[in-house]
C-alpha cells in the first residue's frame, strides 16, 4: 500500500456541510484520504512520498453535473445568435455528421481542458458514448455517463437507441476501477414522446440506475410542454414515473413553488448550468429556493459551445455572484455554500457518496492551487479566494482515486500535443464537409 | 527609433468600431503602432526585434475605469455580509488605519495583478495618491488618477482635502511620458455636501480636468438622495453643474430613461462594474439601454475587496452574460460588443484617444495570449474566446507605450517577491494594529 503524506498546506475540508480551510497535513493511501489536520500524524520516514504543500491550497476536485463534452468542437461556432438560428443553422448540422472519431476527439480535448481545470469528475449525456468511456478511463478522471437518446425518430430506431443505450449503461457501470459509473438518459420531454420516456424508466429500473434528463431550460419550453401535454414539465415526467428513479434534471431554470416542492419530495436532483443558462439568455434559475426546500443543486458548465470555457470556478463563481445581484440580497449564497455546491453536494447529486471532501475516508480526489499569486493575497479568507478570485488556470496538480493525473500544470495521463492535432484535423473536416 | 515587428501573430484590429481579427503582422516604432494587416510590411533585417507571433493572440490592453488599487489589502476580508455591516465593521475601520506606506504597498500588489492579467490602463480613486502615481510610473502602466475626496467633514478638513485632490491633479497630469493624467473626484453625491461638490467642479475648470464619481450605485442610495435633496443623483449631480465637466460615472446602475438621456445629452460617461454590483447585490445597470442611447460604457472591476480578483477578462464575460440572462434577449451585448467595450470604449470613456485598438498610429498598448491551449480551441472566434473562454490568466506578454512590462507571465518592471512580503506585512500591521 502506498502511504503520501503532505505537509505545510492549507486544506479545503467540511466541517457540519460547510467548507472550511485548515493549514497542516493530509494523508493519502491508496486511493483514499486517511487523515487531514492540523498535527502531524507522524514521523515522515513511515511515508513512501512525502510532498512540500507550502504555497498550495489543496481542495476537492470540482464536479460537474452536466455537459456534452464533444461539443468542444462546436466552441465559438456561432455566438451570440438567436437560439433558433444557432440551434437549426449552427449546432444540429454539425452535429450530424459527428463520427465516433469526432466525439473521440473532441471528448478528449474536453477532458484535457476540465482535468487541467480542477474538475475531477464530470457528468456525460451524449452519442458515441463508447469513446466517451474509453476516454474517461485513459485520462483517470471520474465520469457520470450516459447515452443521451432523442426519440423524434421511428419505432424501430427508437429501439434500436434505447437497446444501445442500455448496453452501454450495463457494460460501463463501475468500470475503470469503479470511476465510471452509469445513467439512463431520456433527452428531453420535448425530445421523447411519453411513452418512450416510460420505457427509458423501465430499462432504467431493470438495470438498478439513475435517469438524467434536460428540463424547463427554456420559458418556451415550458410552455410548449403545457400545449402538447397539458402540463408543466416537473409533472408530465411525474406522471411518466421518472422520479421513482433517482433523477438528475439540468437547467430546471423555470421553476414554481409547487414544482419545487415535487422535487424536493422525490429528491429529484438539479443541475445548475449559471454561464450556459446566461449566454443562451434562458433566465436565471431559483437556486436559493431550491436550497431552501432541500433540493441537492450542483454545477454544470453545459457544453463548451455554450459557456464557452469548462471552468467550474467560474460556475461557482456565476452561482455566488448572479443570485446575489438578481435578488437585491448580499446574503444569497455564500462563498461557502457555491463551493459546497461545487464539490460535495455536486458529487452527493450523482449518487458519489466518497467523493466531494478531504475528510478521512473518502476518495483522494483533489486539487492544488498556486496561491503564491497576487490574487490569493492577503491571507483572509481560502474559501472566498477559491470562489470569488480563482480561476481554472490555477490548478498545479491534481489527483484522482490517489493517483496523480496532473502534475505542475502537465496532464499526465493524456498526449495533449496529439489530441489538440486530431482535434483540429475533426474540425477542418466537419466545416469543410 | 527601435522598429520591432511580430511575425504569424493574430491580432484584434477594429473595423468600424468592431473588434475583428487578422492573421499577419505588426510593427511598433518606438511608443506607437506604424501597422497591422495580412501582408508583410517588408524584410524583416530592417527591424530591430522580430518576434514570433506563433500562437498567440494579440490585443489592445484591457482598460480598467474604476476602481481603489490600495483595497486589495481587504480582498476576503469579511466577504458575504449585509452591505451595512461589511461597511461598518470591515471597511471603514482598516481603512481608517491605512497609511502612504500601505496604499504603497496595495496599489502595486494589484498593479502587479492587473499588469499580469493584460490590463494596461486603469483609473484610480483613493488617497495618498502620490503613492499611486509613483507606483503607476515605475510600473510602466498608464493611469488616469484622481484623490477620491469625501466631504463629511469639517470646513478647514474640506478645505484642505480640495487642496490636496488640486495639487495632485495639477502635479502629475501628463506625468510618466504622458502615461499618467488626472481627475478631479468629489467621492459619491452621499458623501459630499452640494456646496463642496461645486467648488470641485470649479477647481476642475480652473485646472481644465474631467469630473470621476460614484453615482446611482444602489436603490437605497438613489432614494436617499430624493429624501435629502428632493433629486435623484442624476439631476442633483446636473443641477450642480458636474455635467458642464467631461464626466466619468461609476456604476450608474439605478437610472431611468429619462436619467439616462440627460447621461446621453452631456455625454457622461457611464464605467460598468458588473461583479461588484453582483457581489454587493446592488442589481445589473441598464447597459443595453445606455448603448442604444449612445453613452460611452466602459468596464471596472472596483476594489478587490468586492469583486474580489481584478480580471477583466471576468468583466467582460460578465457583460456579454448577464445582460442577456436577464434580458432575456440571446443577442443583447454580443462579446465583440464586450471586447470593444473593455477597450477602445473603455480608452475613449476617460478621454485617451489613442490607446484601446492596434491600429496604426495609436500607442502600442497590447497583449498577447497563449492560445495553444484547449479553450482556445477550435479556430472558430477570437473575439468569442477572448470573451467567453480567456481569463487573466492566458497573458503571456503585456507591452505598453511601446515599451515590454511583462514577457512570459513575469513582470519586468516590479519586484514581484518584495511587494508580496511588503504586502503582507502591511496587512499583518493593519489586522493587529
Amino acid at each position: 500500500m502506498k502511504k503520501t503524506i503532505i505537509t505545510n498546506g492549507i486544506f479545503i475540508t467540511h466541517h457540519e456541510d460547510k467548507p472550511v480551510s485548515v493549514k497542516g497535513f493530509m494523508v493519502i493511501e491508496d486511493s483514499r484520504i486517511t487523515y487531514v489536520g492540523e498535527q502531524s500524524p507522524g514521523p515522515l520516514e513511515t511515508y513512501d512520498e512525502v510532498i512540500d504543500g507550502t504555497n498550495k491550497l489543496y481542495m476537492p476536485g470540482l464536479v460537474n453535473t452536466h455537459g456534452h463534452a464533444a461539443m468542444s468542437l462546436l466552441r465559438g461556432y456561432g455566438d451570440d445568435l438567436a437560439l433558433q438560428i444557432w440551434l437549426e443553422q449552427k449546432m444540429w448540422p454539425m452535429e450530424a455528421k459527428f463520427t465516433a472519431n469526432d466525439v473521440k476527439w473532441g471528448t478528449q480535448l474536453a477532458i484535457l481542458e476540465m482535468i487541467k481545470g480542477g474538475t475531477t469528475t464530470f457528468v456525460d449525456m451524449y452519442d458515441h458514448m463508447n469513446e466517451v468511456a474509453q476516454a474517461v478511463e485513459a485520462s483517470g478522471m471520474r465520469g457520470v455517463l450516459a447515452r443521451g437518446v432523442i426519440g423524434l425518430c421511428p419505432p424501430d430506431v427508437q429501439t434500436a437507441k434505447l437497446i444501445e443505450a442500455t448496453e452501454f449503461a450495463r457494460s460501463w457501470h463501475g468500470a475503470a476501477e469503479g470511476r465510471i459509473t452509469t445513467m439512463m438518459s431520456p433527452h428531453a420531454p420535448y425530445t421523447c414522446p411519453p411513452d418512450y420516456i416510460e420505457r427509458i424508466v423501465g430499462a432504467a429500473h431493470d438495470l438498478n440506475l439513475p435517469i438524467h434528463t434536460h428540463m424547463s431550460e427554456t420559458r418556451r419550453e415550458v410552455e410548449a410542454n403545457v400545449e402538447q401535454y397539458g402540463a408543466r414539465p416537473v409533472a408530465h415526467l411525474e406522471k411518466l414515473g421518472v422520479f421513482t428513479r433517482p433523477t438528475l434534471v439540468a437547467h430546471g431554470v423555470h421553476l414554481t413553488d409547487e414544482e419545487i416542492e415535487v422535487l424536493a419530495k422525490y429528491d429529484v436532483r438539479v443541475s445548475h448550468n449559471p454561464g450556459s443558462n446566461l449566454k443562451l439568455a434562458s433566465g436565471v434559475a431559483r437556486v436559493p429556493e431550491l436550497l431552501k426546500a432541500g433540493v441537492k443543486v450542483s454545477l454544470g458548465t453545459d457544453s463548451a459551445a455554450s459557456n464557452n470555457n469548462l471552468d467550474m470556478f467560474e460556475e461557482m463563481r456565476l452561482t455566488a455572484l448572479i443570485h446575489k445581484g438578481v435578488s437585491g440580497d448580499p446574503l444569497a449564497i455564500p462563498a461557502a455554500q457555491a463551493l459546497h455546491i461545487g464539490t460535495k453536494m455536486g458529487a452527493e447529486s450523482i449518487w458519489l457518496e466518497d467523493v466531494g471532501t478531504l475528510e478521512a475516508g473518502m476518495k483522494a480526489d483533489f486539487v492544488a492551487l498556486d496561491i503564491d499569486q497576487p490574487h490569493f493575497l492577503p491571507k483572509t479568507d481560502f474559501v472566498s479566494h477559491i470562489v470569488y478570485s480563482a480561476c481554472a488556470k490555477d490548478v498545479v496538480d491534481v489527483c484522482v482515486d490517489g493517483k496523480w493525473v496532473v502534475r505542475k500544470g502537465e496532464c499526465l495521463t493524456l498526449d495533449e500535443e496529439r489530441i489538440k492535432r486530431e482535434f483540429a484535423a475533426c474540425f477542418d473536416t466537419l466545416v469543410k464537409g
